[in-house]
């Protein structure tokens, strides 16, 4: 099976390196060659919610079985626990305990959720290292499991709750004599052209009266600091609307986002993800 | 077959990981798994014409029957055809119609171009997403293709004409009493040593007198003002001269390069590509 | 056999893309295909010395038999030479001969090293290019003995001696009537997290007396001048400390390093590595 790996330790080092090598190591001892396919290993350093976030962005277009590694791990070396999970389609995700699993378990759900005994599955040789788990354990077992030379059964015992981070649902705000609203957040932005993807539906927008077509109201706050308003186009994509304009449309998990075509919405006002940040949509 | 990946979508997120998912889920789909290459991830977004360079620069080099598939789209979701195209080597490639195989047209030729049927070859369940076709379309049907799963005549219409970028040749300037000179563009920079290359292949460089161990006339304009000039030695490699100090030389590709060695000669004096910069060499 | 490619190319343009599809051309007229793992193309441009520890790093993790090829060349094009080296696990490392090899001499040993005939083992049709020999030769050699279309012995003649970097190795101060202390270097630093790492071995840090939950005496210098003085607790890992703290760490080569945690002791102490830093470790 696949090996999909994710860290906060970017490429520049030798340390997913390392990594891949140990897993290698695994597949070598039992006659295999172990595929491995990066899903990103640019996490900003420590960033728990933006890892859960590409977890759930990616992990349901790969195969049944993918074994996914995701290491971001402030905590390495104190006593939160590590975990192993299993969704319904067999897909085995192997990470610290620490939040990263929460959008798999609510959108997509586990079958099986099992606590790493960090002793028994370490890399042989390995007891001297308090800081490197991503080659000294989650490769190592990660690799094991994709190899098929562990059951995720023998992982270790059924760990009966994840850690989770705080989630916010995108409601519906009701106004007497106003027209509806929907307030949302901003949980990631499509980094690399600065568009704003936030938490709420389509089918929320859809509720509030926004169709593709429409002209949109939209206002963004940041610690209750409106810091955007503006009326602008809700339409299919970037194309539709002339260079340099804004726009509402569906993104690739189907939430609504803000762009603007050919050039990055978020630089030119300033908007970021994460808390304190809320989205607010509705009809004009 | 190999499935080559180049997008301008970074490898900070999960876009590219997702296409990945798609593709090997093709491939498990027919007890195959398919080996991915990537091409690179940061081309500069919309860049399309550095994008066409960096196929021309790499695909000769791959083996027969690679497929490539090459995400640079401003459009997406626009009227704009997507297309495949096929070389004499059987390689393929697969992108937006939107001026990305100019190089490859040009220098080694198509025996074979498809107009690609988008709603015939999407990514089941994904008519709902409009913004991501790397993912519901381009990666979906190279990995049929790459698999064997797909015929190249399958794909859709001949496409009679694809589009195209203006490009840019080299050519001799001849002036009378004078030396004649070649005067060309800066296509792309050789971005991670900030070495300057042309267009101007070395065959006019020797037509206008130009030999290694010659000294040469260097003039680099950007939009008809001067920005550098200097005469600086034709030399095999970058040792040829000390640290710092100029050089004309021959790239990878066989064109005229400028470089400084072990510095930054485009930083240095502040020289880009694209359009608006030419260079002229000739004898001293 | 493995591949695993390390340069100092980037990816943002085609070199690297290029260097691959050079290999897998190799493998498929050998009817194969050819596992290729990037180490890291990320090390800053011309760094030998960078390169030499990410090798070190990483390729004790690595199976028997994986193929290294290392392309880090100021030196491109001169007379410099090429050289294949192997380890007693039959890894080869295929680079120029400019230092690349220094600490896996030093750490790991050779059984051969040859010297590469650059004719001889040259990409056919490539005599004309100079400045590309990641492609050109290294790649394309690197392939042909990981295929095992070409073995070790017919390489070339063999290298009685490799070029070699300087190395610092940590040295116990005694001083009369004072506490010993440990003195070293940094070799490189940690740089995705800012962490600062010696070339200390914990035993010696024990030699002086210093042991896990004691506290240290810590006094960076760059030329001499000092650049850092305090005491901090040596401890297991960064979550030992409070955010924002300091604390002394054993990484994961077992080497004493210099965090803070969930921040950047690099960044915020102005510390860089190389030539001209020292780190001096002791009790309190």
């Amino acid at each position: 099976m696949e090996l999909v790996l994710m860290t906060d330790f970017g490429l520049k080092d030798g340390a997913v390196a390392a990594m891949k090598g140990v897993a290698q190591g695994v597949a070598r001892n039992l006659a295999q060659r172990l595929p491995i396919t990066d899903l990103t290993h640019d996490i900003p350093p420590f960033d728990i919610a933006e890892a859960a976030y590409r977890l759930r962005q990616t992990a349901p277009y790969w195969p049944d079985g993918t074994v996914f590694v995701t290491v971001v791990d402030p905590g390495v070396g104190t006593a939160r626990k590590s975990v192993a999970a299993r969704d319904v389609s067999g897909r085995i995700f192997v990470c610290p305990d620490n939040g990263l699993l929460t959008h798999l378990a609510d959108e997509i759900g586990f079958e099986g959720v099992r606590e790493i005994d960090e002793i028994a599955h370490r890399l042989p040789g390995s007891s001297e290292s308090f800081t490197f788990l991503g080659r000294d354990l989650y490769a190592f077992i990660g690799a094991r499991l994709a190899c098929g030379d562990l059951q995720f059964d023998d992982i270790g015992p059924t760990l009966p709750e994840i850690t989770r981070l705080e989630v916010h649902q995108a409601t519906v705000l009701q106004n007497s004599g106003l027209e509806d609203r929907v307030v949302g957040s901003i949980p990631v932005l499509d980094v690399n052209f600065g568009n704003v993807w936030t938490n709420i539906p389509k089918s929320l927008l859809e509720q509030v009266g926004v169709n593709f077509g429409d002209q949109v109201q939209v206002v963004i706050k940041h610690n209750e600091l409106e810091r955007y308003r503006e009326v602008i186009p809700f339409v299919h994509s970037f194309g539709f609307v002339p260079h340099g304009e804004r726009l509402v449309y569906v993104n690739s998990l189907l939430h609504a986002s803000l762009g603007m075509n050919c050039s990055s919405f978020a630089a030119h006002y300033g908007i970021s993800s994460g808390a304190g940040w809320t989205v607010e949509l509705g009809p004009v």
